[in-house]
Formats: C-alpha cells, sequence, structure tokens
C-alpha cells in the first residue's frame, strides 16, 4: 500500500509499505477523507525527534477494512471515525482521568508519533471499541474528519477553561484550534468572546463561530485592546492556541484574580515558558494554568459527531483547500509554509 | 404608595403602603417592569403560609430611587436589574458556596416571602452593592427583568447538570424556567436535547430555544419516548422543571447510570417524593441529585444581562401578555389559571 | 477444583467445578485469604435474583496462577489484591468516569453476581493488567483483603460526601463499610464525625477509627441527636451506609441547606426510596444526593495499598472471626445471622 | 495605643496610635496572642513598597473590645479567632468563589498592607459577622492563633493539590506554611508523603505531621530523590511552600502527567517564574498550576478551630519561641534571620 511518510527529519514522500495486520482488539481502516495538522509539520521538522519513514497524518475519517476477533462493535464495511489520541483505556492514567497520558506524558498519541499515521491507504487503530465510532447517515467525512482533533482540541480549550455561564474570555490565536475554541466558548456560555487574530479571513471565521470582539495583535498590544474591552478588569478565562512563550505570558497579563489559563497550544521550542511574576499575583491570585492533549476516544469522538449531527457547529467553513492523496506532498508544504492563507487543507483518498 | 400584596391566603389586592427606607447597604428602586412568576400564585395560595399584606413579585427591573449612605456603586437614576434571590453575603451559607440558602434553606429568598415584594411603586433592596446590577445600554427592561429569576434558574439547572460536551439531556416541562433549561442546555454544549411537553406553543418554543426533540407526554410515556431516541441508553442528564413526584421518577428513568438529575422544580406539596429504587439502580448506579435555588447576587446578574447584551438569547418570546400594574390582579388571575396560552405576563409600571 | 456456591437462592454448598482458563488479558488466581461480605448474604437469599451454582465472594487476594498471552505486568506468583469490581476499561461508562457502570447498572460488578466469584480454589480475573495490583511486601494479606470492597467503598463514600476541610459529617451504621466510612471521613479532614450505631462493639471501633461522637438510635431519633450535637444547624454531609428508607430519610433530615447526602448503601428492597419534602428544601435548598458502586481497578487499589503500607489505616480490627475455606459454609451462616457479634470473618485458602 | 509598624522600608518600632474605631459592621478587638510571619519580615523589607508608620501583623487571636451597631453574633468580652485575610463578602470576586481576591488581586489581605494590622493593643476588623470566630472553649489562645494564616493557607495547599485517595505528595520546604501542608496532606488522604527540607529540626517536625519520607536537598538534587523514591513516576501532587523560581521548577518536574501543582509560595523577587517546557509535556501533559492566598472569613476560621478543637492536628510544636509584646522587635529581628532554629515566634500581649 502507498504511505505519507516522513523519511527523516525535513524529509517526507509517498512509499510502499505492507498493510497493517489487527491484533485481536484492533482494527484496520481504510481512510477517506483526512486533513493536515501544523503539528504534522512540526514533526516533519524535528518537534519530536527523528523518525524513521513514518507515516504521516493523526486526522482521518474512513472504512473500517478488517477487525481482529475480539472486537465487538464494529465490522467491514462500517464508516468509522478515530481521535489523533488513541488511549490504552486501562492504563493507569486513563484509570485516573487522564487517558491522553497512557503510557507517559502523551503517552496517548499514537498515530504519527510511536506508530504509522492516517496518511496511507491503510491505518491500524488500536482498541477498536475503545477507539473508534460510527459516522452518523446525517454527517459526511468531510465534517466528522475534523472531530479527531479540531473539534476535540478547540472544544477542550473551552471546557478547561470553566467559563462561567455569561463569563468572559480571550482565545489567542485563530489557527483551526483556535477557531475550535473560539466556538466552544460559545458553545459553553461564554457571554463575551475576544478573539486575538492579525490575519483578515481568521478574523472573520472567529466573528462566525462566536467572537463577540476581535483585538488585531499587529495593530497595537492585545493585553491593553483586552483591558480596555473589559474595562480594565481582564476576562475570566484566557485560552492559549499558539504555543509560544509571549502569547502564555500574554494570557496571564489578562486574566483576572481567580479565573483560568487553559493552554493547548503546543509548544514547541526553548528552555522554558515564562510566567510574570506580578502580574501572576505573586503566585497567590488564584490565577491557575490548565493544560490539555487532545481527548481522544470512542465516547468523546461520538458526544463530537452528535453536535454535528444536529447542526451545532460546522468546521467546514475552515477547510480552505483540497487536494487528492496523490497530491499530498503539495498540500504539506502549503501547509507549511502558509501559502494561500491556507487554513485547514483536505485530502481526499479517491 | 401602592402595593400588590396578598392579604391572607387566598386574597389579593393593590393597597395602600409606606415607601420604604434604606438602611445603610441598601436602596430603593422604582419598579418599571416586572414579571409574574408562578411561585407567586403558589404563595397566594399557601405553598408558603400565612402571610398578612406581604408585597408580592421577585422579578422586576427598575431605577434607582435613593441609596444607604455605605452604598458606593449605584446612585439615584441608575437603571437596575435585581435578582430574585439577595443573598446575605457575608453569612457561613454564602462563604460555603450556598448564597441562596444564607440564612437558612432557602434563607437567600426575600422578596414576597420574608420582606415586601417588587409589585409596588417602590421596593426595597438589601445591599445594594451586592445584589444590584447596572443595565447595559444595548438592553431593554423587558429583557433585563428575565434575568431575575427565569434565565438564572433555567440556567442553572443546565449548568448543575453537567452536561458533558455533545451529551444528551431530557428537560421535563417546558414553562418559562424548563424553557430557559432547554435554552441553557445549548449554552452549555448539549448534542441532544429532548424536551418534554404537551401545550404545542411551548413545544415550539422549546424547538426555538434549541430542543432537537419533544416529546409529547399526552401522547405517550414520556420515560419511553426518552428510551426510543436513545437507543434504550437514558439520557447524560435530565432537568426536572416542575416539581412533581412523578416528574422527578421519571428523571430517574431516563437517566443513563453515571448521569444527573438537575432538579430546579419547586416541590410545592405532599409528604414524599419518591425515587424508585431499581431505576435508581439500588441506590449504586451513580445517578446523583442535585438541586438549586435560583442563584442570585449582582455577579450572576452582570453574567446574564452581558448574555442579553451580546444576543445569545432572547427571552421575550415568552412574553405572551402584557398589562399595566393598575391591572395586575388580571394578569395574577390569568397566570394562576394558565388562561388564554399564557406563558409569562410582563407589568409594565408605566 | 472446588467452589463455594449459590446452587439456587436460599442454598449454598461446595462444589466441584472446572478451573477456569484466562483469555488473553486475563489472570487466574489462586486466592489466599477472603473475606464475607453481607451482599453476598443479600444474593444467597434473592436479591440480585436467581443463580445457578453461581460461584460466591467478591473479596479475596492471592496469587497469580496464569496469565494470559497479552498480560504484560503479571506473571505466575505474583502476589495481588484485585478489586470486587472489575471494569471494562474501554467501555463508554469508564470513559465518561463511571467504571463501575460498566457495560449497564452496575456492570463493572462481575463477580458472584454476573461470573463466578472468588471463593474458589482458583478465580478468574479480567483484564490483569487493568484490574490486578501487586501487593507490597509490607502489607499481609489479610490486610490487602480490605481493599477489594471494605476500604474502597466506605472511602469513596467520604471523599464523595465533599466534606470540607473540619467539616461536620454524620456516618449511619457502623457495619464495615460505614465503619471505613468513618475512617475515610477522618483521611478527608472531616472535623466532627458522628457515627450513628447501636451496637457496642461497633461503637467502640466508630470511636477508634475516629468518631467523636456516637449516637445510639436505639436510645432515641439519631435525627434529633445530631441536630443537638450540631446546635441545630445540621453537618455538611450524611453518609448512608445501610441501604435503608428510614436510614436515607434521615441523612435528609440531618444535612444542612448546602449539604451533601453521599449513598453507599445497597438498597436491597421495596419498591421506592423517600426523600422526606420539606427537609429536602421542596427541592430547592441544595441538598444533593450522590451515589456510588465501590470503585475498582488496578490503580485504586493501588492507592488503597498504599494506605495500608504507610500505615494510615488498619482495617484487620474488623476481622472478628477467622475460618478455613472448608468451614465456610457456616461463617456465612453466622454472617447472614449476624450471630456472636461477627462483623466481618475471614476465610483462609489453607 | 502602643502599635509595632513599619515606619519605612527597613525600620521598625513601637509607636503611639490612635486607638481604632468600629464601623457599624465592625469590631475592635484587643489582642491575647500573635504569631509572626514571615510575609511580615518581607514586607518590612520592601516586597510590597513603602508605608508609613504601618501597623504589622496579621495573625493574632484575642477579645471583642467593642462591635458597631450592626454586628449581630459579637459583643465586648469574646474570645474570638480573626483570619489574616478579611474579605469584602459582597464583592464580585467574592461571588465569585475567590473571596480573596475581593477588590483585586490579593485584596481580601487587609492587614498590614492596605491597613493596620494586629501586633497593636488594639486591632479593627471589617465585616465582624463575617470575619470573626469565637474561639471554643478547648481551645487555647495559642492554638487558634494558628489559624489565621498557617493552618488555612497551609491546609489550602493541600486541598488544592486535589490529592486521590492514597496518592502521592512531595511537599516543598518545611517551614510553617510547609509543615501545615504537609499535615493537610495526611488530613486528605495522601498515601505517601515526601517532605523536602534540609533543616533537620524542621525535617523532624515533618515526620511528626505525617511525611513517610524527607529528601535533604542538601544531600542531592531532589528531583532525583523523589524519582527514586516514586520509581520513576513522579506524584500526584506537588506544593509549593516557599515562593522560589528553581522550587516552582523542580514542582513541575516531579509531577506525573495529569498531576497538579499547588502553589502556596509567596513569589517575592524577579521578573519571572520559570516553567521547564518539556517537563511540563510541551503544554500538553495535563500538569496543572494552581494557585492560593490563604483563604480567610469566619467559616473557615471556625472550621481549622473544629480540627484544633477535636485534636486532628497541633501546631504548637512549631512554637519555637516565645516574646512578650515589649520585646517584638527582637522576635521580628530573629525570625527575619532565622536565628536560633526558629521555626515560628509567639508574641503575648499580656
Amino acid at each position: 500500500m502507498k504511505a505519507f511518510v516522513m523519511e527523516e527529519i525535513g524529509e517526507t514522500g509517498i512509499v510502499e509499505k505492507e498493510r497493517p495486520q489487527p491484533g485481536p482488539m484492533d482494527a484496520v481502516i481504510e481512510p477517506t477523507v483526512g486533513l493536515i495538522c501544523t503539528s504534522d509539520c512540526h514533526t516533519v521538522h524535528g518537534a519530536i525527534g527523528e523518525r524513521d519513514n513514518l507515516t504521516l497524518g493523526h486526522e482521518a475519517v474512513g472504512v473500517v477494512e478488517e477487525v481482529g476477533e475480539a472486537v465487538e462493535d464494529f465490522e467491514p464495511g462500517d464508516r468509522v471515525a478515530v481521535g489523533a489520541i488513541t488511549p490504552d483505556w486501562n492504563s493507569a492514567a486513563a484509570q485516573d482521568g487522564h487517558p491522553s497520558q497512557s503510557g507517559g506524558a502523551l503517552g496517548g498519541w499514537k498515530f504519527a508519533n510511536v506508530k504509522d499515521g492516517v496518511f496511507a491507504e491503510y491505518a491500524h487503530v488500536n482498541d477498536a471499541d475503545g477507539n473508534l465510532a460510527h459516522i452518523p447517515d446525517g454527517v459526511s467525512d468531510h465534517e466528522a474528519a475534523y472531530t479527531a482533533d479540531m473539534l476535540s482540541t478547540g472544544f477542550a480549550a473551552a471546557e478547561n477553561a470553566e467559563i462561567p455561564m455569561g463569563g468572559t474570555v480571550a482565545v489567542f490565536a485563530q489557527g483551526p484550534v483556535g477557531l475550535m475554541a473560539t466556538k466552544g466558548a460559545a458553545l459553553q456560555g461564554a457571554g463575551e468572546i475576544i478573539a486575538v487574530e492579525a490575519v483578515e479571513a481568521r478574523q472573520e471565521l472567529a466573528r462566525e463561530y462566536g467572537a463577540d470582539h476581535v483585538v488585531d495583535f499587529s495593530e497595537g498590544d492585545p493585553v491593553e485592546g483586552i483591558m480596555d474591552l473589559t474595562d480594565g478588569e481582564g476576562v475570566d478565562a484566557a485560552i492559549e492556541a499558539l504555543g509560544a512563550d509571549g502569547t502564555l505570558q500574554d494570557c496571564i497579563k489578562v486574566t483576572k484574580p481567580g479565573g483560568i489559563v487553559s493552554n493547548v497550544g503546543y509548544h514547541g521550542d526553548g528552555e522554558f515558558r515564562r510566567i510574570p511574576r506580578e502580574e501572576w499575583g505573586v503566585g497567590m491570585a488564584e490565577i491557575d494554568i490548565i493544560t490539555d492533549l487532545c481527548p481522544g476516544g470512542r465516547l468523546r469522538i461520538e458526544r463530537l459527531l452528535r453536535l454535528l449531527e444536529n447542526g451545532r457547529v460546522d468546521p467546514t467553513k475552515m477547510t480552505t483547500h483540497e487536494f487528492d492523496f496523490a497530491e499530498i506532498e503539495e498540500a504539506f508544504e502549503m501547509m507549511h509554509e502558509k501559502d494561500d492563507g491556507i487554513i485547514k487543507p483536505l485530502i481526499r483518498f479517491d
């Protein structure tokens, strides 16, 4: 079968690989639609170190091709979604309420990290009963593909922010995760949503997804902008959806005493992230910093699919480009360079 | 001044009363718009016992007429909203996170319970800085009046239900509180909302406020209806917005193991409420029963006003009738009898 | 192998059975020490319906005899504890944070319910890596056996009660679960613990495990006793560790507005449990009713074993009688009749 | 009256001041026993900026001398405790569950910060009904003085750590707050408590208060020590009770994915606190950083007094030195220099 791989740091290509085989609890799926994530680009450029012909991709939906003998709820031909994170559900971390950390930090993240990802003609899914979800009839593959990571991570950012009903929230960066955090904040009852973004097309989408205000950091200090909008009070919660030192600092600066900084940004470089001591209330202002890795698992994906089925959110507005699997390298390069106003590129597997 | 009072059990009328005086931390407001609550009718018919010329009403907005000398944030002429519940913020219960219970069970409920209510030319508000909220320019008095009880109670029902993002919820009864619980569920990220209601106009409003399905209990057992809609699984949460033994039982019956029954219904009669033992999992199915009295206080009301200001909800759709203060007795009678398809009657204090 | 079974309702006996075989993820253990639970007696007398030669018992520790090929962390000869509840960790309920409800209400309860229990020469454990725990060297089999149910359930009662640091709690009934709820309350920072019990030996144990007061219900209304001890205020939390209608009612009556009733009692008969409407604050006093089934799983058991290892609790004080496996029927009968001041009988499998 | 003041940065002395007068809701108390806090020393040396003859001290108990006309529950002669933090209970922050932040970051901290403290012959207490607590007969003034800050802050560190029953916790620094965090962890059900400390007398006290292990940072890297003790896994929670950049970093390094870092350290200098990016799981390992300022208020103090009354903790073991009020300057200097193995000095206002 063909697979789109990271040959080594900085090098990608489509290669021929053996079709994977399912263990007793596993499944093999045939992807129909995939989405490229900026973190795939980070991976190729060395963020998690060297890899050898690792198949890329962790956002896709498809059709079940084969299941292991112990799988009960899925069979070949089923149309399924699968999370970017596929936890080991009996691990200590999962039993402790942190399935994404099963087997160690970020250990639930397997696709395109510790095993082959989904950008291939076939992909292996561990624990099919625990990690696959049936796609309802009214939901397209295109929509469903967004449940794998963008909806799950973006919404988690808003859930962890514990926004009070009618509370205020600032969402830093309106990439696909940030946009879904904005939408997530609306779906969590935020009374006022402030999106921070400089790119016009993203600003517009942010408004469509529920932002009441957009602060353009290219036109002035976003901290000042947010303090002005909140009469100097700051927000109940700030969401970091970028992964940068300055953004995390800004989040702390705009959060009121007793508020929450919810981080879903992937902090990919540098030795430290810095907390501004005074604005953090010298460690006593009850400004908490909460972090998360994309929640996965069947139940999570089923619930996100239900939101799609009942029209609560339309993530396909974020799809700016479409490609065939054969063109994936071009898509990948474009995503890496953020060319042509790209937000999210869709890959069609014939 | 004129006041609409409960003269004794079963008797109401407009009488002449002394204008109230504010204590050092208090305010006196001049109501502009009020809403009649079914619980006012319960009160008149004896639910909380005998009262002697008690002014009725706990839902109103108005203009500040006078403030005590220690009040810092309000002055005469301010347009203000006030919650139905006006807690004593330094009480043990408030310090414990339960301000509505300050000074004893339901002790935060003062208007038309332990002191004169708001259906008068002037009304007294304890702890103005803690219990009043400025109404933003973009919010009408009509809209703002809904924050006092309907939005606060209905939304609390949904908040307490801890509906998972994309989870399922059933809301029993679509009176004004139930309708706002339905809307609250949508604002809390519910993936599927099932409203239980037999009156067509209310069914329609339920759909407008976010219900995906309506189960008509006059056409069949609502438990069966809900189990069918959820493939026999039951819902993540059920909301009791009526206050009846049968409804509470139904809530327990439709809630899946590990789910929550969120009660905001005022259970006005009978010696007991009954939990069906088997469907409750013999006390071990992790089906919890959570209860609440309308949250009050300045911060709560400010946050609800923000939701109105930013267009998250339009409660005025529930206003089916309008009356002048002089006609309040007629309005009251109509609310008691639920005549003419009444949902919520508005009172204008010219 | 020999197994102690419920032949039919009302009939027990030791019979010969096939030794169980482990599936790929499972283990077979050889019990060394077991404890009889009152719920075993309920089962035999029909509480969960008819059974056909079902092996009884859900509290035991032992030595691993055999493991399936996919088991990673256990091998024959390991000394292990196992919870009374052995969840399916990839089920929807477990993913939702309710592993004891996996596969349906109380579905995590498998031993002596839907499969053979542990009172046999060999017992089968599903998902060994997820449900077994190594017993540390400093912990005896006798001590460890208490983690299966008594520690896990009793402590959960206290954890769910969300007792504030220094708060007040009443624990109704001082059987083994109630005694461990009392100890659990002490380990959760309760400032004042009131145990309700009439049997002198149990009263004494309650005091040893941390009760500050004992209310003897045979000498007067326990509600009155508790209200007196709390100056009429009631407690922050009440724990139901019996499973009776009257006890649940008393719990509600003694809990202050804003408090919690934590139920771990197994409510074994009757059509309803009744909530006293007025003392429940007509459904608006924020008195919540929380329920639980014994938490299970490797992580839970490991943590309970750590408490034993570091001397936080000595459950063996509750062991009033010891028997050989050959005498188990006698032990069982004694437990059923609560003869001879029995609290907890230990079974030694030679 | 005499008052011990900070005359300016670096200068202290006993001066003559006017006796304070209570407002309508306030009280004036006559301190009997006080405790010096290291943060008083920070204040004198400029941590919160310049002050002009500000009376120092925030830990004391005493006798009510006078109350305002609106005070209901206290009268002259009552023996009372008062928290270091005396919130404005009707403020937005308090209504939001963060009373210590009322009126702005750390705004509930009034004594020896924005108004005169308690090291004087008389001290003013705002909102007597909300902030004073009666001392039970069985509790000495000496014991009760510890509720003001040491018990409240130390225990809060443990409460915020959300230690699972039987979980593991590391407490960095065993000054009085750290010692009470250690005791708090024991009272919250920790299964294994690791104290980090280099001073022998404090190590010994840590063991008395519940530490199972002591890691001496003067003998090796404490991170290594803790990872060794936890088989490389890290702890469920780490408590920062010092307020230093390196300690906060160490807390993050020893906390397992999904764990909590609970900060109560007062971070008194430097522009930033630094989060080690990799050990923080690049912002996705679900290691949360929670912060707190000492909880105050009548209910909190009453509950802490109940723990003393029922013998749950003996904080007086930390009192290493006693002084008369006339000798307070000497005590203060000794606390600043940490001379003579001082842990906590007691001041008697005869």
